[in-house]
This record gives structure tokens, sequence and C-alpha cells, in this order.
């Protein structure tokens, strides 16, 4: 009665997301659900190990002494605390780093995927959202370019394994662009300010990277800068000699060459940054070619020096990042997921109280072939209700046991997509689902 | 170059959790998945679907205006931001009220599952976290005690799926407490302080409450308690005649008992509160007998008025969660995992860079199989090297292939358990593990 009278003094609160984050509803939760069981499945046939890290973390953990990525993130503090010193980690890859550091003993190379979600606290605007899932994998303590190869690949073939047909993924080192003030002629110290002009190509193209490379250095660096971007591979190579950057894509796109890939889908592009600071080597991106208005899918490279924050000891380390929301946008936009789907293949209809034992023993022996079972437990028992309810829920079939069915020792089963109804002898309600 | 001598300058940082916080490693991690795949089958045999919500939520969402919940909540805040008005969910059950309000539309009972992290930001100690997993099942927009009696036979099944058969689901009515002023005598204003006292009996012990009740209230106050608290059921309703709270509990171990369900292990709990304030009828918590110290792993009730929050209108609704972290800590005490496992079932060994085409292969023909292979990528080439490696990994089988191998057109297979090598010819590779 207490509780009562403080419920109504409440004021009602407005139901409201926070901004930049959002719901999915069961039917984008069981198509989610599906993919994830895809990928996860992916990812281990190549003999990747799950493991699972923390959503919070201490905030200089996951900054380290890069302020670039001290902007966007979200800190953390218990409503008790003074002062926040954690934060919602950003990706998966910082974390792994920690838990490598932390885990000294761990067989290497250390193949591992994480699936989870990682938060941004950049101010949200349509379309962007604060709280994202990423698909992890990562191969460390190995620098051999057959783990380069393999990460390549396994994107490849999660793809595949999704349906998704129509993709490149490009390739990239930073090895190469690290040399890039030699080759086309500017000062070594601001090769970050190129890089970052460089990165924005997809967004403002070649012309709108040539613009600013000319205001910002000069007109002959933009000169080179344009052979260099349209040169590819041999360009690049042409330019620097045996570049040991260019080398390194050679002996990668051979091994994928050699594992069975299609090269149509893998595409030297030098004009690949990959906006983080800690890659090393080469990287990667996957863009799906008929959507590439969603950017790229499926990224990641190579961190050697990613540890040694934690270790003081470099350990080599590539891996790449699924951003699965992403994905799931793509997938939905091609139309790749049916319309509707439920987890109940079957809803029985709540007919007479007397009855409810039967009800229970059709239920019981139908879980226990393994055909998903919803007992119509509402208010509104009304048959037209029930049956309106297996409808908008999208359940194939309705179960009908009354008085009626109950003296002729049958149940009705209505199928709900041909409208036709069966009437079935009780022991044979198991064999007409599963026969 | 500019990077590295940026890293030279960083100082180590220690790879350290944030306190409260913990990692799972690989052979937990996939012990931790398999549960999960079972408790989400479980779940959805009954016709629960998934949604997902984020783990951030607007702070006047989770809190409302109870003060209780306020205290443990972690505010998160953009590092760009000046103050908070975000927090981490605290459970999955505020966050569906929020849902169901927000989408009005949706069909009734909506029957739910979420699988997710939740957040308290209780200052940490030894073996309390304050991020762990909760599995949670709720009935929303029925009032039928079919969809409380739904509930409870869920937690029943899911963990018998589990394999757990030593366990006790108490249940209790807060609609016999809510009358307890009137039962023992005193007055209904102080409720909450006698439910508060009787709530910590599993810490406390009987001695421990009526000791307390004694010295808050009244020593004929502590008399009827002791009566009320050994009472059970029936003892309930002598004192209150037909109490509604007590009938309801009648009903629905009537239908448990219909549904087949071993009535020892239902025990009525007269002292059992759970601490929520939002419960308004029936709750239940389930203890493993052989773990009381575990705690209550699966535990909820019928919570009526907490949508109201959000829709100035009551809608019914009753739910269950289940804390998947002590679950795994209870199975791992009970010994009921493998003590290491992998996700390959075979390691390809990289005995000569030429053969890189035939390791790659015979990897995809495995895969191609559902068989999950993993390719040795690490830097240590040597024989034994990757054969302890493979040990050290629990993988089960390693693929030797070096050229004696490749001119006899076999491959060698070792049992890395019963140290057994055999002999295979190339084309009979996948039959050598399939057949």
């Amino acid at each position: 009665m207490a509780e009562k009278r403080t419920q109504k003094k409440e004021k009602r609160i407005e139901p409201a997301l926070a901004g930049g984050f959002r719901d999915y509803l069961p039917t984008e939760a069981i198509a989610r659900k599906k993919v994830l069981e895809t990928v996860r499945s992916s990812f281990e046939s190549f003999g990747f190990e799950p493991i699972e890290t923390p959503a919070v973390e201490k905030t200089d953990v996951l900054t380290g002494s890069e302020e670039d990525s001290g902007k966007i993130i979200f800190n953390v503090k218990g409503s008790q605390e003074k002062k926040s010193d954690t934060s919602l980690r950003f990706d998966l890859t910082v974390p792994l780093a920690r838990f490598v550091a932390a885990n000294p003993n761990i067989p290497k190379p250390f193949k591992r995927y994480q699936i989870g979600n990682v938060w941004r606290g950049e101010r949200p605007q349509a379309g962007r959202y604060r709280e994202f899932m990423q698909a992890d994998i990562d191969i460390v303590g190995s620098s051999s370019l057959d783990a380069d190869a393999e990460i390549v690949t396994v994107i490849y073939e999660t793809l595949k394994k999704l349906g998704l047909d129509d993709f490149v993924i490009k390739i990239n080192n930073r090895k190469i662009l690290n040399e890039l003030p030699e080759f086309i002629g500017f000062d070594p110290k601001r090769l970050w300010s190129m890089l970052r002009i460089i990165d924005k190509k997809d967004k403002i193209g070649e012309a709108g990277v040539l613009e600013e490379v000319e205001s910002e250095f000069d007109s002959s660096v933009a000169r080179n800068m344009k052979i260099f971007l349209r040169a590819e591979r041999s360009g690049a190579e042409s330019m620097s000699g045996a570049n040991e950057g260019a080398v390194e894509l050679d002996t990668i796109r051979a091994k994928l060459d050699q594992m069975g890939l299609d090269m149509n889908r893998i595409v030297v592009d030098p004009s690949l940054v990959r906006g983080l600071g800690y890659y090393t080597g080469p990287v990667f991106e996957t863009v799906l070619t008929a959507l590439p208005e969603i950017g790229s899918i499926f990224s990641g490279g190579r961190y050697d020096n990613l540890v040694m924050r934690f270790t003081g000891q470099p350990i080599a380390a590539v891996g790449a990042s699924l951003g699965v929301d992403r994905l799931f946008t793509a997938m939905q936009q091609l139309d790749m997921f049916e319309e509707t789907t439920a987890t109940a293949n079957i809803l029985i209809m709540n007919l007479s109280e007397g009855l409810y034992i039967d009800y229970m023993q059709f239920a019981r022996k139908l879980r226990d072939e393994n055909i998903n079972v919803t007992f119509y437990a509402g208010d509104d028992k009304a048959f037209g209700a029930q049956l309106s309810y297996a409808v908008k829920k999208n359940i194939p079939f309705v179960l009908i046991y009354g008085d009626n069915e109950r003296l002729a020792g049958v149940v009705n089963i209505k199928n709900l997509t041909s409208r036709e109804q069966t009437e079935v002898e009780k022991e044979k309600l198991v064999e007409f689902f599963k026969g």
C-alpha cells in the first residue's frame, strides 16, 4: 500500500534512449544472432579462440599517451566516487594488448577472437552511433607474413560464409607510407599531416586530396602525390626501388593466391592509411562494392609496437575488426534477411483452464524433440485474439485443442502460411512436425 | 620514424585491470560460450525472443525516483561533455520496461530474453565484481499466473539442461509480505524496515532476524515473526484467512505440478523478499543445494507497476534473471567443465615455405568439412617448438607434412592424446577425420 502511494507520486519519465544509442527489436536481434553465429564459427574454423575483457578499463590503459584517442572516449565514474580514472573501451585491440601483457605465459602465436561492444563519446549525429559491436581476430606473437595472410583470408572467408560476394579487400603497407617524405619530397616531420590528408580520400576524392596537399605543402609535392596515388603497387616500387613494404605486400598477395582466394578482390590501394596511430606494417580494409557509402566493414593491420606500451618490449601482432552493426545494416540493405521471424514454431492456444495439463504435455513432448513451442500465457483468452497474436508474431503453426478435440483424442494444427488445418491424432503430434 | 620516436618517449603503463573487473581466458570463454548456447536454446524452446538494448541509458530512466538504485550505478560522460546525464544499466529489467513503453505496438504477451552485461558501481571487494552478465526472461503484458508458472518452469528446465540437478527454487509472494503489518501487528509505515530485516535472513539466520526485529520493533512482534517465518504457506494462510498472495502461490504450484516438475524442488519460503523495490506479486529465487554460499543464481518475480514509470499506466510483467557469472563459478566448483579445450582440432605444422600451397589446401578441405584447423603461423619454425605449441594449446592432432611426406604422397597425423602417429594418403585426409 505504502508502495503504491510512493509510485503515484513519481513523475512520468520519458522512455527515451540516450542520444546515439539504439535498441534492436526481436526480428533484428534474431537476424544479428545468426550473423554472429556464422562469424564465430568462421573464426573458430581457423583455430581462433575467444576471450572476454571488461567494458571498463583504466583510462591510461586505453589512451596511453595518444591524445587523439583521448578525445573520443566515455569516462566512467561510480556515483559515490569523486573522480573518474576509468573509461569504456573504444576498441578491442588496446584491451587485447593489455591482456597479452598481463598474461605473458599464454602460448604464442596467440590467435584470439573477441566479440563485444565498444563505445565512442563523439557527439551523436544522424546515422552515427556511440555504441557498436565489433568482432575482432588477432594473431599476437608472430612477425611472419603467414599471420598477415591468414587475417586477410579470414576476412575473405567470413564474408563469403555470410553470403556476401561483392566485396574488395584493399591492402597497403604503413612502411610504404612512412617513406612518402622521401618518395615525393617533403619534410619527414610533416608525415602525419600528410597521412591525415590522404586518409580522407574516400570522402573528398583524389581531387580533394591533391587540392589540400597543394595548399598545405606545394604544387610539386601535389604533382608527385598524384603519381603516387595512381601508381598502385608497382608505381610505389618504381619510386622506391626494393621498398620493404612493397615486397611484403607482394609476399602476402602470393600467399593469398596460393590459398585460393579470388585475387580480383584483393586490391593494393596506395592511399589506404587507416586512421589509428598504432599500425606499423600491412593494413587492410574491406568495402562492399555495391554499398561503398557504408564504409569499411572489416579492417585492420599489423601493430608490432602496441603491446610495448605495457611491456616495454615490442610483441608482433596483426589483426582485423569486423564492424557488426555496419555489416548488419549492409545485409539489411541487400535484403539478405527474411522479413520477420519468430523463435517459436508453434503456438499452443490456451482454450480451457481445465486442459492446462494437456497443453503442458504437448509442449514438453515437442520441446524434447527440439521444436520450439510457445504456450499462450496472455490475458485475452478469446480464440480470435490468440490466433491474431500468432499471426502478428509470425509463428508458423498454432495448435488448437479444446473440449471437442479432447473428446476425439486429436489436436488441430493450423498452418498460418497456407491457412490449411490438419486434424492429427494426439499420439502422432511429434511425428506430424518431425516426419 | 617520427612515430617510433614518440613511442620511445611513452612511459610504460601497468597492464592492470580496473578494480572489480576481470578477464576470461580462452578455456573459460569457451566454456562460457557453451553455457550461453544452452541457456539461449532453452529460452528459445519456450518461444522467448531476443532483444538488445544499449549498455548506456539516461540516468533518470534507470533510477526513476528510487534513491536506492541511484547509489550503486556508474555514471558515464563523454570526455568532452561538462556533466553526465547517462549511466551504465544495473540490470536488464528497467531497460526492458523503457523498451516496452517506447514500443507500445509490440504484440502482448511479449516474451523476450536478453543476455548482456550489467554494471554496479559498488566499492570493489574480494569476490565482488562490478561487471556481470545476466540472462533475463520476461513476459510483459500478461497478468495470468500461467506467465508466472512459465517463468519458474523455464528456470527449472534451463538448470536441468545445463546438467544441474541439485537446486531448489524458493517462491514467495509480495502480497503476503505486504500484509505483514496486519498479520503480526506493527505500523504499516514501517513495512520496508521490516522487509529489509527479513531480507537478511540468509546472511544472519533466523535468530539474527528475530533479534533485529525485537530491537527495532518489540518482543511481541518478534514472537509473531517467529511463527510467521516457520509457518510456510499454510501458516501464512492461517494468519490471513484466504490471503490473495497465498492463493496465488497455491495456483502456481498446482500449475508447476501439472507441468511435471519435481515439486520437491519448489519450496515456499515466507522470508523471501528479493531486494529490489519493484516487485508486486510472486517472487522466485534459486539456490544450488550443494553451494548455498554462491547465493541465488536465477531469481525474479512479478512487477506490474514498473512500466508505469514510463507510461503512467500499469502493464503486468513477470520475469527472472540468471546470474551467468555465478552460474559459471558454480559449474566450475562442481567440476562440470573439461579442464582445457581448444577451438582447433588439428594444427597443421609449417615445415617448409615451399609447401605453403599444400598446407592451405589441406586446411581448406578440412574446414569445408567443418573441422577446425589452425595453421602454425608463428616465428619459431622448429619442429619441436610447433609440437610443443600444439601440446600447450591442447590441440588434439597435428598434421605433419614435410618433403618426405610430399614425395610419398602422404601426411602424418599425430594424435597428441594417444601419442600414436598414423600415415594417411593425402586423398584420404578428410576421411581419416570424418570416417
